[in-house]
């Protein structure tokens, strides 16, 4: 069932450590297909070296498990709210890459401060609020996903724009068309973190890029009149 | 005598310089077998290229070797003492990684700020004091062990659910049910170490994460309700 | 056409991801031939190990493709100024090598703190202006270009002598004789990026190196005094 | 002549870039024969991957060609004057790795924070002076060799007891019994380097190890009661 999504999911799993982005098991990759609601993800604490295709899980948006051996990754819950809500989306990644999980544990979101951002987020990249203690006792994971949606809601944010979150002492989770654009986003994140907090080392008093700098790069790449690539 | 403790300590060691822990021989694993009551170590200054098996050293748990051409690990009485004392423990690691010596040289505790530190780790990863001179005249190594035993004691930590600390000037030290996981919480102490330090570039005045954090995701992987992994 | 010019300039291309300055597609390197006035540039968001030395695209100083089947970098606009008015130069790179955007950011020259700096750019690397939003709106790319110029003749800084730039909210240019020294100075000024951002936070008070430290490495690796290399 | 010297030389030059200490060819390793009274040094400005054994350069004490075809290094009067002052020591080492040279560009000795630092140098690590415009006018690399020498004697520092130094807006020498513990010691200090800058970045009002921290480590590894490795 899904073998071609289950292989594309697999691929884009990978390439969590080979980007840099993964230490042990600390991700996970999903992809849904729209047409049955079934979406594929990571089971959850297995080594990225001895992951295959077939040990991808098929999930419904019920939280059910469709297909698979293995249990579901933990974060599934939160994939789920995501993709129920966002229904633009194909593809969710969570990890703990460093650069971006220091932005989450300080609490601050991303701004923007320039075209590397712009280029692929169209504005400040969101920190949501931690968990109540009746959030976390109630359903951790499905509440994490619905303050992620509460943060974009309440922020007016359009979440195709900005493909991706900081959840406060925790870390991020990216976006995108499918499996791989989220892992794209998850490694474009990681570069912006860590160029942001330099930025800051270098220029305490630094001020975000204008508007007009976020317009112009975001629109070169997004949207109908978009003129970067092929 | 002890061939596959010797072999897994072997590969525990060869994780070091892998992982990126280990700059030319500072750093050192060793296992125990709890029935015998002997422990294997890294013989002391020998090139991690150049290691075999062979080479581990078979110690008993007044100091004495049992096996082995080599001479042990100089830090092998900081083990012995945490083995004597923590009976839970069969596998103890000691490294220079550069992250979390900076916070044993800062003598400051990790703050536990995020669920990557909590997912290992529950509470801070504690600074033992440094030892006085009479202490370092004394017998360094073996003293070395006692303070972080008194570390531990005297603020009231499980070692089991804290499995690491920092000495005061000088680095880390993890450990964990077998060599293998010991090194396992090397990694993640090093990413913990890293990730804190840039927490508090970007936000100079975050705060711990709440203790709800902390124990929804300790007892997420720990314990009896565990649901993390297979 | 100008096989030997594509191959050259594919090379150099090639080069920034081994030198780990470049993230997917973030970065782009031409080289001139003066005697035809064609220059020859990487094609627009083709990813590096698709790349082909076919693939480079052929430009004249009118902005006109001459040959390729592929579009030209989205800045090859600001190449071709750069061309059009600096007339010694004969390769050029962008890119959003983190260390040296981290500075652009941050809306900063990088100081001239040391031998390493002042061995190949003689004095501060310059932080032109952000566009405004007029420019940006006429000709985005076009006049990146020309605030690029700007910087220099403003300030009176020599492009060879100083062969880089860093555009403000953006990142870094450079050039050089030929492709291949462009990128070498794309190199030079990222480990020179990083090196200062470490300086200043050793010592926030710290000073730019003295001239005679500047005149003495500049002009011991150029001009006609010069005695490094072969 | 002395093929045994060069072939050690090469191999020491060799360490540099694969111990990532080096970028382009940044660095330069001697070794000395005391009976001839020659010395051997890496040809100036040779690309590290087309450079062999036969390359290297023979220098007599005065600064003389003994053989070669090739330029010897640009820094060869500063080795020159270590070696003639400093009988006891083999080899030397001057690169621009990145953490050590932005501590001499801060103009800083590095304090003795921890272990790591006390296993191989018996105190701070000393920054020497800017030379004045006379003296770079004069005989810049000589005189950088003798302003090293200026500082271990006013600040009464054993050369042998602490192999290395920083030069102020340049970077690092570090000297040892042969070529192949000089290029040790200059790895040894960049993790040093690296370290202090983060211990300082933690804890900035850190003060340095106790001395008997200092005297345990550094003689649990050197002089007659040394105890660490086979």
């Amino acid at each position: 069932m899904l073998e071609e999504l289950k292989r594309q999911v697999y691929e884009a799993n990978m390439e969590l450590p080979k980007r840099g982005l993964i230490t042990y098991t600390w991700g996970n990759v999903s992809g849904i297909d729209r047409e049955t609601g079934y979406f594929v993800i990571k089971p959850s604490g297995v080594d990225y070296d001895k992951l295959t295709p077939e040990d991808m899980v098929v999930m419904d948006l019920d939280g059910n498990k469709v297909e698979g051996s293995l249990r579901p990754s933990s974060d599934t819950p939160t994939h789920l709210e995501l993709y129920k809500k966002y229904t633009d989306i194909g593809g969710i990644v969570h990890t703990h890459s460093p650069e971006a999980t220091a932005w989450a544990q300080a609490g601050r979101d991303i701004p923007l401060y320039g075209t590397t951002h712009a280029d692929y987020f169209y504005g400040p990249i969101p920190c949501a609020r931690s968990l109540t203690p009746e959030e976390i006792d109630e359903a951790y994971e499905t509440n994490t996903g619905r303050v992620i949606i509460e943060t974009f809601e309440k922020r007016g944010i359009n979440p195709v724009y900005t493909p991706g979150v900081l959840c406060t002492n925790h870390g991020p989770f990216t976006w995108g068309k499918d499996a791989a654009e989220a892992v794209h986003n998850a490694v474009v994140l990681e570069e912006v973190a860590k160029m942001a907090t330099k930025t800051e080392l270098i220029n305490p008093d630094v001020k975000p890029a204008p508007d007009c700098i976020r317009d112009k790069h975001f629109f070169r790449k997004h949207g109908k009149n978009a003129y970067y690539g092929q």
